[in-house]
Parts: structure tokens; C-alpha cells; sequence
């Protein structure tokens, strides 16, 4: 129903295996060379995957207060094709590359339209409250593997 | 048509004359106390005016790109009621209150569900390439009287 | 001695009851107007907050991982006056106006060499870990009260 | 004098070919996990490469106001291995790796006394106002060489 979804945060949606999700460009994400500031980059992929758990059925936040622990960047590299403007409506198309124990892999690249502005290999880990590494709920791992349409598990 | 929203980034709706814009909270928008850092409320409001122009007929990009300036605040008053917390779907509700030559006057507030979390009077004015303040267009004035409902306007 | 002084993070300090502590704008800060972005304001001056609790001996992270609370702000009004730039040395200017029991009011101006670029008045209340308002410590109170040389405390 | 370094923002130096800027870590850096949002690391490492840039004598501002184009990040690779908290005093070290006509190669480190936090390899080109690359200009080519200390330019 239409009324239900008003006032709704916008939500990304899977396309096969790519998840994708619309991002637009404010004020707070330029910066005085009249373009997105590059570590906002970052911000955008990073609603981008928290969208793309939350679809998957993982709640972080409930696994964060539960104690469960949070995933963290362990690694990154991006590459930057060409600026994102004020208002331009983005998407961001995501897909797993890797589910590893305790760690996935993540491509993403940032659209306008048919154009990729940046794209980037993520690695995030699970950490647990200590700081230290910790393996990823079963559940967890198979919603990945799902998503990843990856049959085999390394560890 | 369904297909041509998708992958649209989120757009707010005027309920009379109060303007509702949905914003989730992202791991980037809290901070180690475990809900959202004060400063980026006004990030919120921020997203909700732009998008708020931009329903109104407004193209700040454009103007700004024309030489012809952007909107700068110039007072703001906060009051935090409630946090907001990682995931929380919120909304921004501002109105308008007050429409001068060079400034508007505006009141949002941020609710969750029916609880207001912050709350806010702003006032923006128009200031030029110069950092002068500058007289609001002809059509910008009376795309805000519309939509305070506002008859009488002060100089 | 110098060699000790190498590779420290920048530290405000007191002049008679007022502490200032200088910042530097990086493009972080600014957007695409080409000055800092209305909101970063507020985290300059919570970083001069923290310093000076830091100078009073308040150790807000010891409290924290403690379980002792965080300050939270529940109310800021700010003025801007004069846009900063980009490489801009700015200095904050904090003054304590009143103590209470689970709050403190602040006064903080943002300045440029004399020129006054933005001014807030900021209440900010000692949050528990349940979210509730708690009073401040006695010894946090006592050193509140050495810098605004204010004999009564008012509950 | 030290009168006159009263109320001055931080500056780095250079030890030997190493540049190295303290950082501080305020609320603002940190999540609800508790450290530093990976994110902002990247908002450390332009603070420390701009600063690099003014003890060079490059001076940015001048150059984007003068319509001479400001540097972007092109590509970025950065690993983390430990977590910064809050108050945490960093140092962030820079080294340049090449210098090309358009463009520099660039080693980023961010240290908690001995300890390596995160560590990257950053490009940045010069980009002019229409967005697009252009050479360096010649007496900033130098004084990148005579930090890298490199005697052959790559064009």
C-alpha cells in the first residue's frame, strides 16, 4: 500500500546479485572544488552495505548491542573516475565477491546513470566487542552464499 | 510507473504545508556514545531543506552554478529531546515560517514516529558569490509565500 | 623541552577564565560555497570542549569506557557572522556561564585574528549509559567551578 | 618567540624525507563500535598532505582562487590494522613515492606511538576548474623533488 511507504528511508533492492542503492548528493558531501569531497565515497558504499545486510536479514544493530560485535573495514581500494555534483542522484551496485570465515569481500562502484564516478574492493571483517576478529554467525555466512551464488565455503 | 523509481534516491512530500523527509541513521552519523552526534542533525535538516527547494521549483545547483549564490545560515536553534540510534528511520518536518527579501525563516524538527528527537528554528539567506547577503528571486519569494500560505510580505 | 613537545596534537589553554584552542580548516570542512560547511562549526567546538575538560582534568574516554556517562548537548544556538576558508587558523573561544548539577551552560565564539565568525550558546548534560540525565561528578563540578570563579552552585 | 605560536593550529614537519602531522581524535572521528569510522582516516590524510603542501610552500588556497585547479585523489589503497580510540594522539607520516607530471605517488601511515594504525598509497592529480587533469605547475614539481629527493621526473 502506497500510504504505508510514505516517510519510508529509501531502501536499495537486489538486481540478481547485485544490490543496488540510490544515494543523493547534498551539500555536506561537497567540498570547495565544487565536487564530492572523496572520503564521502566511503559514506555512500558504507549505507550501501549496511542496506544490503539489513535486506539479507542481518540486523547490526541488534547484533551490536547484543554484543555480537560490528563489521569493520579491514581493507579498501578505490579508484576515482570522475566527480559526483550537487544533487546528482547516484546508485551504488554492490556484489560479494568472497564470504570467508571470519571476513567477505565486496566490489562496489558508484553510478551515475551509466557512468561508474568510482569503484572499490572492500574488505570487512566481524570484530568483536575485544577488538579481535570473530567468525561470522552460520546464518550470517548463508545469506552471503546466497548472495554470492557461491557454492564453496573457504575458511 | 514502478520502473522508472527505481533506484531513485529518496524524495520528501509536502502534507499540507509541512514538508516530511525520511532519513536513516548510518554507522557515519553516530558516535562512541552509541547514538547520533549532535552536529549531524543539522546534516539532516540540511538534506531536508535542499530537497525541500528542490520540490518547490528551486534549483540550487543551477543558481549556484549561475553565479547567482547559495542559501548560508545565518542563526540556528537546537534542542535535542531524544537520540536517535543506528538504523532508526526518521523524519524531518519543516515548515515555514517567515519569508523576508534576503532570508527565510523555518521551523523542523526530526521525529521518530511521533516522538520529536531534535527541533530547530533556521534562518537561511541568500548570499552571493561575494559573501554578501542577496536579495531572494522574484519567483523563489513567492514559491515560499505558497508555501507558508503567507499573504503579506516583509521587506 | 622542545623534543617532547614534537608530534603532539595541538592543546588549547587557559587565559584567565576563558580557554581558547586554534583549528585550522582543511577541505573537510568546506563545501561547495566555498567556505566550512554551517554544521562543522559544531564539531570545532566540541573538539574545544573536549579539550578543556581535557585541561581540567576530565578524562571523557576513562568516564566513558567506565560506564560513567558521556556529555551529551541538549541545546545550541549559533550565530554565523563571517564565513571561515580554507587554511584559515581560527581560534575558539569557550567560557563556562553557569554549572548545575547534571548540566553546564557554554559560551563559545569562533574567531578569525579579532574577527568574530560564529558565536553559540551551548548547554550540554552528563548522559548515562541508560540515556538518562545524571549529575556530574562532585570533583567535575569543583573544577567547573574553578573556571567560571563562581562561588554558588545552583541545583 | 612563544607568544606569537600562542593559539596557533598544529603544524608538521619534516624528519628527514618524512613529513609526520599529530592528529587528536575527538567524538566526532569515532562510531558506535567505539574507534575511529574508517572513513575519516582518509579526512586525517588530506589534513596531513595539505599541511605537507604549506611546508612546501604550495599554497592551496591561492591556487583555487586563482583558478589553478586543486588536487583530487585518483586512486587510494589503504589497509587497517588496529583501531584509533578517542583522545588518542596519531601522527600521520607522509612520504612522497613519484612525481609525475600531472600527478604524485604518496605513502600515508597513521601511528599511535610505534604502532602502524592504518596505512595507504594515495594518487593525487592536479585537477583544473573544467574537472580535467593538468601538469603540475613546474616550481611545485621542484619542491615535491626535493622532498622525495628524486632526481629523474616521470612524465
Amino acid at each position: 500500500m502506497v500510504a504505508q511507504q510514505q516517510d519510508q528511508p529509501v531502501e536499495g533492492r537486489f538486481d540478481g546479485i547485485e544490490h543496488r542503492f540510490p544515494v543523493r548528493v547534498y551539500f555536506e558531501d561537497t567540498d570547495l572544488s565544487g565536487v564530492v569531497y572523496h572520503a564521502n565515497y566511503l559514506r555512500y558504499m558504507e549505507r550501501a552495505r549496511s542496506d544490503m545486510l539489513r535486506l539479507a536479514g542481518i540486523d547490526q544493530r541488534a547484533a551490536q548491542e547484543a554484543g555480537e560485535g560490528t563489521y569493520a573495514v579491514s581493507a579498501l581500494a578505490i579508484r576515482y573516475r570522475a566527480p559526483a555534483k550537487l544533487d546528482d542522484a547516484l546508485v551504488v551496485v554492490t556484489g560479494l565477491m568472497q564470504v570467508r570465515a571470519a571476513s567477505v569481500d565486496i566490489h562496489q562502484r558508484v553510478m551515475r546513470g551509466a557512468q561508474i564516478l568510482s569503484e572499490a574492493e572492500v574488505t570487512a571483517a566481524l570484530v568483536g566487542v575485544s577488538g579481535k576478529p570473530k567468525r561470522q554467525p552460520r546464518e550470517w555466512i548463508e545469506a552471503f552464499q546466497r548472495l554470492v551464488g557461491q557454492r564453496d565455503q573457504e575458511a
